[in-house]
């Protein structure tokens, strides 16, 4: 059986970029998981001595904060300030342009839409910085129930599927006098979706490596599942079964956006095993 | 044969503005041809004394000029205040919108993109509003051998095709940072177009009457088209033939914004007396 890895996959500039602050930053906490992978969040409090903290009422004075990947609500990172608390800013950068165009178009009266999940941290920090509100979907169904005025502004949450996205707006645009389309879906997300989408059209049995709780992770199985029924979404090597390799002959491999390439290794290596490669 | 005409056609808000602001102007000239029917302006000539002048340096101090439903180039309009012409804008307000969105769009430092044509007058007058300059492209095709900054605004000709709109806006949100789409396709233009889909899609002839040069009576006639093979773009009725009705068993019938209610009843009677019913 031939495996193979998708063109695009796994860590995106976001979480390299978190991981690497939060290595730099030993012996503090992150306010929640840094990234959404539990293993790779047992490595660094093991090698790095980075907790986790999951209220932000912990953090006391002179503590040091690490505020994860997805950006946490507005109040909260004014409260952690306001407590005396270091805050170390990991949020992505490209989550908090969307934080920061709910708070500008929020103050210059556009009607703010938000294509994501509203209970994923991502979404609750992004909207949070609207300052009169924002309307939260999942799906352009959706969207046809909500009422809004004329001027609008649309957000995306940075792991959503670029076609969905644009229903939405090919839905709103011929309504309203006025939409502003922010593409605000990050373009490692855009290239891993476009690789998974190729390799899947070619593989009679996918893998795909993640997070169960990961966004974007959940965006690429759905992808690969819509081209090659046989794909499956684990969290490493564990949850392996021989028998989804029977009679196949092309694997595809990807995952998602904070997935570290040492588990990456670790399935191929398990694979590999159960077919006797 | 039934002869039927859709749902809606005919004069828009603009037109009938337009028309009501000459007929209360007699004895003063358009700049340019008030709306493009070449029958409802002689109309006005004859029973209203409104001339038509093509040059607008031909208008002395004191005269009275009566800008075109398609609106005028920003500079035309300041040169004819300059010489002291009376100055009557029936600028549809339609027009007029998107002449501010170039204005404000472009002064804030966005792209500005037109779908359009180049060389129609409303667009010749929008255009001239975008500060900084615009580009105007009439299709998808030419928009991808265009280059554009990350912040893009996007007007369209108020008698275009939404679809093809749409199409525009797909392809620039995926590869931008922002796109600010105005939607200025004109309310009475997609009801037209929706109604000439429909009953095109019924009827084995159909009638589009309307100016050679009306922007808008050729989209409805394209829609007709691809619906109904036996699609007619006339005039008036002096362009009728017989023929066109032999062994036909409904008729749908439509008209451009700019066609007055006297000629499509002329065209009814006209096909009446072809069939003798």
């Amino acid at each position: 059986m031939k495996i193979e890895l998708a063109e695009n996959y796994g860590f995106c500039f976001g979480v390299k970029r978190a991981i690497k602050i939060a290595e730099e930053n030993r012996d503090s906490s992150t306010y929640g998981p840094l990234i959404h992978n539990s293993k790779e969040i047992a490595r660094l409090d093991k090698d790095f001595k980075v907790g986790l903290i999951e209220d932000f009422r912990e953090f006391k004075s002179g503590d040091k904060a690490i505020v994860r990947t997805h950006g946490i609500p507005k109040k909260e990172l004014e409260a952690l300030h306001e407590n005396g608390v270091d805050v170390v800013d990991a949020t992505c950068p490209y989550v908090t342009k969307p934080q920061q165009i709910c708070q500008e178009m929020s103050e210059a009266g556009y009607d703010v839409l938000i294509f994501g999940d509203e209970s994923h941290p991502e979404i609750k920090g992004v909207k949070s910085y609207a300052t009169h509100g924002a309307q939260v979907v999942t799906s352009l169904d959706e969207v046809k129930d909500l009422k809004f005025n004329d001027r609008i502004a649309l957000v995306a949450q940075t792991t959503r599927k670029v076609e969905e996205y644009m229903s939405i707006a090919n839905y709103l645009i011929p309504r309203h006098k006025e939409v502003r389309v922010f593409n605000t879906i990050c373009n490692a997300t855009f290239e891993n979706q476009e690789a998974v989408d190729d390799i899947s059209k070619k593989a009679d049995v996918m893998i795909i490596i993640g997070g169960k709780n990961s966004s974007n992770t959940k965006q690429l199985f759905s992808i690969s599942h819509d081209n090659c029924s046989d794909s499956y979404h684990i969290e490493d090597e564990n949850e392996i079964e021989a028998s989804w390799f029977n009679n196949k002959e092309y694997c595809g491999i990807t995952a998602g956006a904070s997935t570290p390439d040492w588990i990456i290794q670790n399935v191929i290596n398990s694979i590999k095993r159960s077919v006797n490669i």
